[in-house]
């Protein structure tokens, strides 16, 4: 089974729907996908998952390659098996979290050689090496692995994090090129576009990663700190710099309305922890805006969450129960607010992908700020 | 809808098998009852609860009295509806939770006065009042305050106890009598036999407690730190004291063998953290007897938790993935091995009942302890 993406449906304002074809199944775009970092999206288990509509969801290559290893998960059947969800599953390459997480960090033009922030062990990984990785992972796309410059940064470090991340993602075609089919299934590697918010270094990216011709892109080095401004700007200028028939992928974004904002402007995918982290913490995404769940407005409140709401916990709970499991710091807790939040992501997106096709996505998305605004977070 | 108790059938033995009727579903026996302290069964939703064959839990009078709060459960509809569970609940008194957590308990013939042990608050609980919060609980069986002494204690301490427990007793008939009905559902009280390990006051106690004819018993005041010869023996001693058309619960047992010996001894009913507790910390009971996950012998099996296991953890993960999330601390651990353990102790049950109604308990039970006792714990 091989890797494609079809258009679907391009609004005027430039939204588009589409359906990306992976071996482990299609998913439509434009697609959020849950956050697994270690084989597992914090507290849910792949029913919920399914329940709430995930179509594909992210695991990490840093964390699974530092525990328990991708030996491990190999001899495992690979990741589908190991954690027993049968969907597709996209792996971020690793650069990211050995910039954020690693002690010692050193970087080269080889490679980054680090100690592991879990036992401290000398690793270091090549662009090579993180897709040797990412094959025993078994994971349907792939990330090259980028250099993501700190922000803010100097002209030059960007512009060296953008000649570093070309020079990587021409290595990490070399061994096997953008596609590599192993066990019948297909799997593809993605190029990261990087240039901080310096626009003829994100043009200079993608002319050089686009000539590689990967079969998908993303756009990294936003959701680091900048301004909505320059998150939204920068993300509609790199996008227009991408080829249309391909999948684009904005890492690590974000909030409700910075998914509504970027589908706008024409991305298809959409991975970020803010919903499953959030809910953890007991602040959950609701059609009405952010809710916190301890505040004292819920004690008494035996309504649901969100009204508009189809998940589990909106149909079987109230506000009072769930504030009740966070003040007796109760583990149903963050898992029935994960459900809600995740489910409200992708229903938010099953809504963006309806209003596209009917051509309705300006109107729509002035509805979505009129309910959404009045968050009583 | 009325309470009540058919005896199904009794092994020559003397295990039993029964139905007890309640006004939110019947509950085949011997049963056990997962431990939902604050109406949850900790990591478990009620999906989670029926999957694993649950058909009754207990929530503790105690704890919910201290959050939060009967006033907020009874406005809310009740704890069934509070929590999303329909079928049967237990509440136990919280006598035995005074005697254990709180701080600056003051016991009298009253009752008892303590500070939470959450805000420190002062509280006052009598055998009256312990019946009121129940009912605006809404449990369907509710627990009389009774006093568990501590273990060892002296037969003077023993007997004080169980006077008080029985002056307890009656007094929390006298406001409304032993079933109450409430929104159409009757609800019963059970009363609770004290006495330690003194054969004779034990049967003062169940003597006294017989009297005032309780829809139920409960044998109390073991598992506290005895033998298991004492708590075989005195469970059998006091078992054979109680009425035989009414059920006998054994409160806080025990361990998959305290459940197969406890049952040979003609007991019904059964609650313990054990198995929830224990999940959580990673150690499950299979039908191999005891697995530590984190164990590095799990690091490579990718083989089920319990090869004779139909639940959902043992039929969708290996024993790797399980090791893999304790040892990277992921919440679908804990929820993974709860799912399992609860599995576990009801299909035991299941199998009692059923060698029970066909009369091959003594057989079943040693072919249970081959099983079992190859423990790799």
């Amino acid at each position: 089974m091989s890797f494609g993406f079809k258009l679907t449906g391009t609004e005027r304002g430039g939204a588009r729907t589409g359906i990306l074809t992976t071996g482990h199944g299609d998913v439509e775009t434009p697609a959020f996908m849950p956050v697994g970092t270690q084989a597992t999206v914090k507290s849910l288990s792949p029913d919920d998952l399914r329940a709430a509509g995930t179509q594909i969801i992210l695991a990490n290559t840093y964390h699974l390659h530092l525990r328990p290893g991708e030996a491990l998960i190999k001899e495992a059947g690979g990741i589908h098996r190991f954690m027993s969800w049968p969907g597709p599953i996209l792996t971020d390459s690793g650069g990211y979290q050995v910039f954020s997480l690693a002690d010692l960090r050193k970087i080269s033009f080889d490679g980054v050689s680090f100690r592991s922030h879990i036992d401290g062990s000398s690793r270091h990984l090549t662009p090579e090496s993180v897709i040797d990785i990412q094959l025993d992972i078994g994971s349907d796309i792939m990330m090259v692995l980028d250099h993501c410059a700190e922000y803010p940064c100097s002209r030059e470090t960007a512009a060296e994090a953008v000649a570093r991340t070309t020079q990587w993602a021409e290595r990490s075609l070399a061994p096997y090129g953008p596609r590599v089919t192993r066990d019948g299934y297909e799997r593809v590697i993605f190029a990261i576009v990087q240039g901080s918010v310096f626009e003829d270094l994100r043009e200079r990216s993608a002319r050089e990663l686009t000539s590689l011709d990967f079969p998908g892109y993303a756009i990294g080095g936003l959701s680091v700190g900048e301004s909505k401004k320059d998150l939204y700007g920068v993300a509609a200028f790199t996008a227009k710099l991408l080829p249309e028939d391909k999948p684009r992928y904005l890492m690590g974004v974000g909030f409700p309305e910075d998914l509504v904002e970027a589908v706008a402007r024409g991305i298809d995918m959409f991975d970020c922890v803010m919903p499953t982290r959030n809910a953890r913490n007991g602040t959950v995404f609701t059609s009405r805006g952010r809710v916190i769940l301890k505040n004292s407005s819920n004690r008494d409140d035996f309504g649901p969450l969100d009204p508009d709401c189809d998940c589990y916990t909106c149909r079987n709970y109230s506000r009072a129960y769930l504030r009740h499991l966070f003040m007796a710091g109760e583990m149903l807790g963050p898992r029935l607010a994960t459900v809600h939040s995740i489910r409200f992501y992708l229903h938010l997106m099953e809504e963006m992908r309806q209003v596209i096709k009917e051509d309705l996505f300006s109107q729509w998305r002035k509805e979505f700020y009129e309910k959404y605004g009045k968050s009583d977070g």
